[in-house]
Parts: structure tokens; C-alpha cells; sequence
């Protein structure tokens, strides 16, 4: 990841916008629509302000932190619109049990709605979002966070959703945990918001992924601006991400299912301009797993694999992927926690069943 | 139910044998295997000493009482034997998160495990077991208790495993509470223990069948002494329970599977003796819910359906069926509660998916 990002100290609603898009960027295919998380966001904002954004610095060693998200098929939270009343009820009923004041929240992952739940909680409940997240990207399952890696608990979490049940789980790691909260997402209804990996200033200031905040509204901004200059949004992506180019291509079929609580599938695309000619493929579980260019493995997780348009460079969700729809792929090198022994055997292409070694995107796509 | 059974004060090792029979009995084919529960029930007893039973009108009208139960498919139970340590688990969150100590204990249905647990943790956790519970017999959905038909809610609630994982639930009706836990049941193996229905003394009182576990105790000790004195155990049964003949024969088939955390199956007979040349089936989920004799319905839920050795008397459970076994089969009228309006729409035979009205077993069967 680029750490060259500006610290951003408060979130108003340029900001939002901002983050919203680089964060979609930043999910891969996955963390939720912009336009969804956006919109929650920005209602919170307008009804009490700006939300301050503190560096993980800042936060106290003994305080108590919490990450809040949406948790299942992004595809379902499309329709499926929120309460808003779950989120709160999610991040009070596991403040209760834990019986102290919680200083502050943070996303668990990038993405276009996970962005936006923190900085809607933080802007209702007024405390400060810490500028860390537990992934530097989406990825699809609960303990596919550097927080794991750690060894930091995901629980106690809770599960709410927006008829108004909650779900307050212990478990004696972090996959019993993936398999009992996935399961009770599907119960009620696909999708559901969480308070999860509550944790010291301590734990967040060792395993989390900083500056991912305004890392993202960087991104977002530079986007904004070269469509506002009139210049190439996608050349300055690249440079403002040290991406690297993988394909551009229109997009030829999109297969996708929502299983057990996933949006799994693929997407095809045939080469246009410098790639015409060459074919594309991209397998997704909510966020992009593995892409291959003419049926040769060019990037695979955890690198990001990120989908744009090709004319704005907006980021395009795995569930927003169309027939015909002409897109630029690029990959982006992960964070090094994530490029470890246990980092890999967490969330490299094996563990997802893929019979491919990780290789990093940088030395995969050598000019 | 018959409403004579002797008020019993405390619960020794006698006891815990006469009621595991008893309330196997009333278990009609579900709430566990009654050689599983006693071992439960007598270590904790020896341990410990006589656990102290008291009349529903000995709880004040504020106190906190809980139920406390497996839940899950009784064939697993079989194979997967509890840790011992779960039931404290569910029954000790529960009682954190409600801030408040639990006076006393209960059964929240008969059978051969469900009576003995609340025993069990009676004794550990030295409160008295409250003589009433919510059934009156077994059930196999969580939503199927006489406190459901006064409105009282099933959660908080809790689900603990034998590896250490535990869920609290807060549902927003009863039916969502029998969903997500069933379901989170399936994922942790398909049996786990639970702490459930809190209630006040007060709600209890309006709410429960009472003198449940005296009468299970009368069940037990009528069986054993007839056996003892070479008196026809059967005989005794009906006499003691208000029991109505329905059938006696050979087990010819079983068909049994476990799925969505129930087991569900048929049991078919060949009559021998009195009804020779005669055939009788009965359908159960955990619990046995309807019987027909020669194609002609004799007995439906919410009445009774009980399987017992011909020989001993002793109760026959769904998991215990087998090719070849000699076995009588008696009605026994459910209480009162469950034949108002709400109590047939909750467990009636509709409800079950059988397209037949409830007539009460007396009426059925008049000879």
C-alpha cells in the first residue's frame, strides 16, 4: 500500500464523497456499493457534523476500540435497505456487554459501504473513527484480517439485523466464528450489520493497516480532480496507487450466484485497444480472488484486483458488473502483513481453493 | 394430565431414576435418552447432594427462574457425549447478561435428558428445581411451550457448545428465536445446551404446567414397583397416567433421518395379541406426533403418543426404535393449556404439516 497518503483530520461531506469511491476501490469487488454507503453516511453527517479522524497514535493503549460493518452478500444489501436502528443496536449491545465506553470506532475493510458504516456510527454516537482498518482492502470472510494474524479475537461480536434481532456470539476462535455469524446472516435475510474484534489501542496500533482513511479519499480525489481537469482519471490512479495495468477489456459474461451467503462468480472479458485480441478472466467470492489474462495468472489475493471504468475510473462492484460495460483492470500490491507466512496461508489463492502458489503482482507483471 | 401425583420435596438418587422414566414417558419419543440424562443427573447429585424441589407457589412473584435444556437432535446427543461444562456456560451468560442471580431452575419440557439437566445444574449451581415446566411433554420447536401462548419471549437466550463457543440471542418474536437458534444448533454440531424463557415467578405461575416433576416421579416409581411386586407394568401405566390403549405390536420398519437439526421418521407395527392381524403407524419429529391404526387417525398432537417395552412398561424413545421390538403404545390427554385455540394453532396437527383436525385422544378412541 502507498504510504504517502495526506492525513485527513475530519470527515465532512466532500470527504465522504471522497472516501466512499477510493474505498470501493480499495474493496475489490467487494465492501458495498458507494452509492448505498454514501448515502447513510451522509444523512449522519448533515444531522450532526463532521466526524473528527484520529491517527491510531492517538488512541489511548487501554482504550477500547470497535470495528463496525455490514456483514454478507453485498448483492442483498442492494435490496435489502437498513433500518438504520441495526448498526446502533449492534455497537450498544456489545458496548453493554463489554461494560465500557467504546473511544472510538473503525472500518474492518475498505469498500464502498464498510467505509461508510464506521463514519455513520461515529458521526451518531460522537466519537472520533480511527484512520486503521484491519485489511487495507475487503476480503470476504471474518477472520481474514491482519487482526487474526495477531492472534485477536473476533469476539465477543454482534450480529443485528433490521427487523430488530441480535445476535451476541463467543466462540474459541476466529472461524467457529466466520462459520456461526455467516450462518445466522443467511437466517436473517443475507445481510446484517456487526460490532466485531473489539480491541485495546494497543492491539490496533500493532495489527491494523493505518492511514486506510485518508488513503482512500486520496484516492477518491485524485480521481475527482483528473475528471475535473479533463485528464486521463485512469493514468492517475495508477500513479496515486502504484497500480499496475492488467487489462482493459469489455466485459463479455458475468456468471453469479449468492450461496451460503457469498456472491460467488466470474467475469469474461474480451481485450479492447493495446489488449485486443487477448481474453481476461476474473473469479470473485464477493471481492476479486484471481485474475487471468489469456488464461495465465496475472494477480491473485491478497494483491487487490480492482475493476474501473474505463472512461471515469470509478471502481465497479462485483455486483455491479454488466454485459458490455468497458472497464480497465489494475492490481495493486497489498500490505506487507499481509504478504507473510500466516498472511498467505490466510488469505492467499490456496485457501480459497485455487491450486496457485501466491506470487506477488509486482513480479508477476514485469515489463 | 392427572393432577394427583404426591408432591415430591427433594430429588436423591431414587428419585432421579423414578423421574428419567417418568419423564421419558412424557417425552412421547423425544427430550433424550433417559441413560444418558441420569448419568448426568447422578453425578452431579452425588456430588453435591439432593437437589430441593419446590411448588411453583414457593417462587416469589419477582424472582428470576430459567430453563435450562439440550436442544438439538436426541441422536446426536448418542454419539456426542456433553463436556458437562455447556450447560453452566449457558446457564452463567445468561445470568450475567441479565444482571441478575437466577433463583431457581426448571425443566422447559419431559424427557429423558431435558428433565435431568435442570437437576444437574440445581444441584452444581445449589438453587431449587421449580416443579412445573412449560410442556407438560415434549416439543420438538422452541416456540412450543405454554409460556409462548401468555406472550412471554423465548430470549435472551443463550446456546452453548461442549467446545466452548456460546451465542446470546435477542429475537423479536419466538419464531425467529426457534430459527436462528436451530440453525446455529446444525452449526455447532447439532446438539448444544441452552438457557432459555427467562421468567419471573409471577409469569410462571400464570404460565406453567405445574407439579411436572412430581408427576414424572409418580410415573417412574408405579413402573418400577409393579415390576418389582410381578404386576403388569403396563396396567399400572394407564391407571396412573389416565392412559388410553392405542396399540400393541411388532416394530416391523423404522425410517429416521436427521435434518434441519430434527429427526423425523415413521415407525410402523404389526399388532400381535388383542390387535392381531392389525397395523399402526406413528410419525414423529423428536417427538412422536400422530398415530393411525389401520389407516384411521387414534391420537395427534398436542395429546400424547407414548411407545413403551410390552414387557417393562419402560418408555421407548424415537432413537430407541427397532426392527422387531414388542412395544404398547398409549394416548395420554395433553393439559388444559394446550387445547385453547392457541394452543392447537401452535402445535396442533396443522401445524406439523398434517392436513387433519384435532380431536382430543378420549374422543377418538371411545369404546
Amino acid at each position: 500500500m502507498k504510504k504517502s497518503a495526506e492525513r485527513l483530520e475530519k470527515i465532512d461531506l466532500e470527504a465522504v464523497e471522497d472516501i466512499a469511491v477510493g474505498a470501493a476501490l480499495l474493496g475489490t469487488g467487494g465492501g458495498g456499493d458507494p452509492h448505498v454507503g454514501k448515502l447513510m453516511a451522509i444523512q449522519s453527517i448533515q444531522k450532526n457534523g463532521p466526524v473528527k479522524l484520529i491517527d491510531v497514535e492517538d488512541v489511548p493503549d487501554d482504550a477500547l476500540v470497535v470495528p463496525v460493518a455490514m456483514m454478507g452478500a453485498p448483492t442483498v444489501l442492494v435490496e435489502k435497505v437498513p433500518s438504520g436502528r441495526e448498526i446502533f443496536n449492534a455497537f450498544e449491545s456489545l458496548q453493554n456487554f463489554l461494560g465500557k465506553e467504546v473511544f472510538a470506532v473503525l472500518p474492518i475493510e475498505a469498500g464502498g459501504v464498510n467505509s461508510m458504516i464506521p463514519i455513520m456510527v461515529a458521526a451518531e454516537k460522537k466519537v472520533p473513527l480511527v484512520d486503521v482498518d484491519g485489511m487495507g482492502r475487503a476480503f470476504p470472510e471474518l477472520q481474514m484480517v491482519t487482526y487474526h494474524l495477531f492472534g485477536i479475537s473476533a469476539t465477543p461480536m454482534v450480529l443485528a439485523d433490521e427487523k430488530g434481532n441480535s445476535l451476541l456470539l463467543k466462540t474459541i476462535n476466529n472461524f467457529w466464528t466466520e462459520s456461526l455469524a455467516r450462518n445466522a446472516t443467511v437466517v436473517m435475510g443475507g445481510s446484517v450489520m456487526i460490532a466485531i474484534y473489539p480491541m485495546t489501542g494497543k492491539q490496533v496500533k500493532q495489527a491494523g493497516i493505518r492511514n486506510i482513511v485518508s488513503y482512500s479519499a486520496q484516492i477518491g480525489r485524485v480521481i475527482r480532480e483528473a475528471l475535473k481537469r479533463g485528464d486521463d482519471p485512469i493514468e492517475a490512479l495508477l500513479k496515486a496507487t502504484d497500480g499496475i495495468p492488467l487489462f482493459k477489456g469489455k466485459i463479455s459474461d458475468v456468471i453469479r450466484r449468492t450461496t451460503g451467503g457469498f456472491v460467488r462468480g466470474e467475469a469474461y472479458l474480451d481485450g479492447i485497444d493495446q489488449y485486443k485480441g487477448e481474453s481476461f478472466t476474473i473469479n470473485f467470492q464477493n471481492e476479486n480472488l484471481i485474475a487471468l489474462r489469456n488464461g495465465k495468472v496475472v494477480a491473485t489475493v491478497p494483491d487487490l484486483i480492482c475493476v474501473v471504468d474505463a472512461h471515469t475510473g470509478l471502481p465497479i462492484t462485483t455486483e455491479g458488473l454488466r454485459y458490455g460495460q468497458r472497464v480497465f483492470v489494475l492490481g495493486i500490491p497489498c500490505d506487507e502483513k499481509w504478504r507473510t507466512e500466516k498472511g498467505i496461508q490466510t488469505v492467499g489463492p490456496h485457501y480459497f481453493g485455487y491450486d496457485v502458489d501466491y506470487i506477488p503482482v509486482e513480479e508477476l507483471n514485469l515489463q
